[in-house]
């Protein structure tokens, strides 16, 4: 069973390697990517992926809304549009982030093809190769690959029960300024964060903001998860704190569905002005027919209901997770009950090696992904994390009641042979501190 | 009225300005982008946008297509999709592909959002800062910001009747080697060719792709208008003569509709594991909405049958053009009779200067795009080019009637106070050969 990062295929002889860029060979498939062939197999149960579940949503309405589109707007919605998207939607878009008490004009509001797209595009205008981004450790696995791909130095500071910690990014800050290099902004998920699930208290929300502010750096605030909250109301965003030095990113992939792509990045004028112009070069105009798509489910239908209904889902799912890891985890193993979003970070037994692991995973039909993917730096392989969003709760406790089993068994084989921790050779104490556990 | 390329809010203050990436400098609005505002007014004929004209798109049956989409397969096509495309497309694509002799495999196209981000992505995973691009003199405005954005020196080489001229692109390759420089492609618009209109005979495309060869340059074949040619079968496309060195872009924006967003590029293999990464951390994937409709539209309808009512339609606009020209236009304006496509490239009388003149003509209600958008280094402002695509015959002859006075306006101005050409201080003389003039 080949589930090794790197495919067979790209071993073949390269006859354009000389060709590349710099920035190519920063470009590798992630270790999520490389693990979807295995873990789609209907045999494993795949806590891997980040895929939301839609097949709660109402196909009779997103087809009349289609069809109405086509319709009544064909040759509009069929077009080419504008490079900063629709001005309905952007409208839209702004009444959904007041739900996390934003308050902005539609033409700060620019469309992308899904948030990850805003990620590139803010990248692409902020960063020269060995400009730093600081992140939270650990941090979204498609974000670090765009930092790398734009050949950014990614530092990472370090996170608690509330978030980013004030402390570790003034050191952060001070410790990449001393050695004469450039910040360049913020990159922060302050919602159920993935992978770490843990989500920054309004406090912490102020002092980060402010902290910012006085040192001169840019926040990126990326919110996909933040109205799929369990308890209460949703959090007010770090952009409802301030609106300037915040670009805030949000996504309809998650409370609606990834298949149309639609994003957005809300920024301070001058620099939305520069993402219009990215996003012409890198695609003349995000889709218009996805984005009167959405319009029109957003009008017809009672899409703040239909969030609802999936935070409830997900609620659920995250009970049958929670539960079954205290009732099957063996003893040493730690995680932390997210309040929202699809992710639990959990880490493992003293000397428990997630990365080397998974083969054993695998082969006992459970997937996961290993800590060291959301790290730049090779941190992280005694952590794991572990999705909720996708499979029902009895498969999701099958699952962890199979990775409870291999975990058991590592810690046997180490117990009996010493340890096998042969893939990273860092002790565990030069981890980063892991993320609030239980 | 306002058409300077720099919109005034442009004009504000900056805080971010000295954070922005080198390459943000290079990311300046297009000529073209910023003529949309007044060209859009219905009182101007505007000659100047590459808008398909879609309105004789079956409504219905695309309707149905997007309907039938989310009835009976919504959950798969509302959700993420392989960085790479939907298998399904990528076979019908190697379908439409054959039309022009290109023999393919699925495994080689990736589905990009739009030919452009094809363009993007190219670049990308090629280009270092001062890498140089060779381009035609002169090339699409769209590829030549993104080679901009990318910091790359764009080299162009002239076209004559026959598209690229095969001693101008030795010469091209032999100066740039000689200064030091590294040559990562040359792109090349084959078809009916983008602002010029001409399309490379079979002969040449022989010729080129053998030069390339030999000098070891990739070449990087755009052909969004292969299947528009007004005059028997489509040419074989270069990527038909060697699938080595030669990476191919296809689009369904001008054979289908554009709002989908839905192009693709053809690629060496190892080329293409490089694209779908960095498709990966440009958008995830790309729509998989946009690709399971137009996969349905092509499964369900007839769509080379569309295809040809296309053709047709674009060549009476064609027809109505070049008529019109050949009634109105003053002594000493020359301009070609494409084959195919959307673009006339006409060039004034020695000593017009069509940027200089081009608020002149918008107050007499006609727009067109000046020849500078089209060169990399300032060149191109004795000509313009011409878009018949959009408007009816009856438009388009209107269009070119305001245009012919607008000339006939600056000829007389010319004649009576001499030289009012202060927007280019380059004499005619200095300019590339025109291409190919009646």
């Amino acid at each position: 069973m080949d589930i090794s990062p790197v495919s067979r295929s790209s071993n073949r002889l390269d006859p354009y390697v000389d060709r590349y860029a710099a920035r190519t060979a920063g470009m590798t498939q992630s270790e999520i990517r490389a693990l979807f062939a295995v873990a789609s197999r209907p045999e494993v149960v795949s806590l891997a992926g980040g895929m939301p579940n839609i097949s709660g949503l109402p196909l009779d309405v997103v087809a009349q809304a289609v069809d109405g589109v086509v319709r009544e707007n064909g040759t509009v919605a069929m077009q080419y549009g504008s490079g900063q998207g629709i001005e309905e939607l952007r409208e839209q878009i702004t009444d959904v982030m007041s739900l996390e008490a934003i308050e902005a004009h539609p033409d700060d509001v620019v469309i992308t093809v899904g948030s990850q797209q805003a990620v590139d595009l803010v990248t692409r205008i902020f960063c020269d190769p060995g400009d730093v981004v600081i992140c939270e450790a650990p941090s979204y696995v498609g974000a670090l690959g765009v930092f790398k791909s734009y050949q950014c130095d990614v530092v990472h500071a370090e996170m608690d029960a509330d978030g980013l910690v004030p402390d570790a990014l003034r050191s952060a800050v001070a410790a990449t300024r001393a050695a004469g290099k450039k910040i360049k902004f913020l990159y922060t998920i302050p919602n159920f964060h993935n992978p770490a699930g843990v989500t920054m208290s309004l406090e912490r929300r102020h002092e980060i903001v402010e902290i910012c502010a006085e040192a001169d750096i840019l926040i990126l605030e990326d919110n996909p998860y933040g109205l799929l909250g369990f308890d209460g109301e949703p959090m007010p965003a770090m952009r409802s704190v301030s609106s300037e030095n915040i670009i805030y990113l949000g996504s309809f992939s998650k409370t609606f569905a990834p298949g149309f792509r639609v994003g957005w990045a809300l920024a301070p004028h001058t620099v939305r002005e520069k993402l219009v112009l990215a996003q012409e070069s890198a695609t003349l105009c995000p889709p218009q027919f996805s984005q009167m798509a959405i319009s029109s489910y957003l009008t017809n239908h009672d899409w703040q209901g239909q969030i609802k209904q999936f935070r409830e889902m997900y609620r659920e799912r995250r009970d049958a997770m929670v539960g079954a890891l205290e009732d099957l985890m063996p003893a040493g193993c730690h995680w932390n009950v997210p309040a929202g979003g699809f992710y639990v970070w959990l880490t493992l037994p003293q000397g428990v090696n997630a990365k080397a692991m998974l083969p054993r995973a695998v082969t006992a039909r459970v997937a996961y992904v290993p800590g060291t993917a959301f790290f730049a730096d090779g941190f992280g392989s005694s952590s794991m994390r572990l999705s909720y969003c996708y499979p029902t709760p009895e498969r999701i406790r099958e699952g962890v009641r199979r990775l409870a089993g291999v975990i058991e068994d590592e810690m046997e084989l180490r117990q009996t042979f010493g340890a096998t921790d042969r893939a990273n050779p860092l002790p565990a104490s030069a981890e980063y501190p892991s993320t609030d556990t239980q």
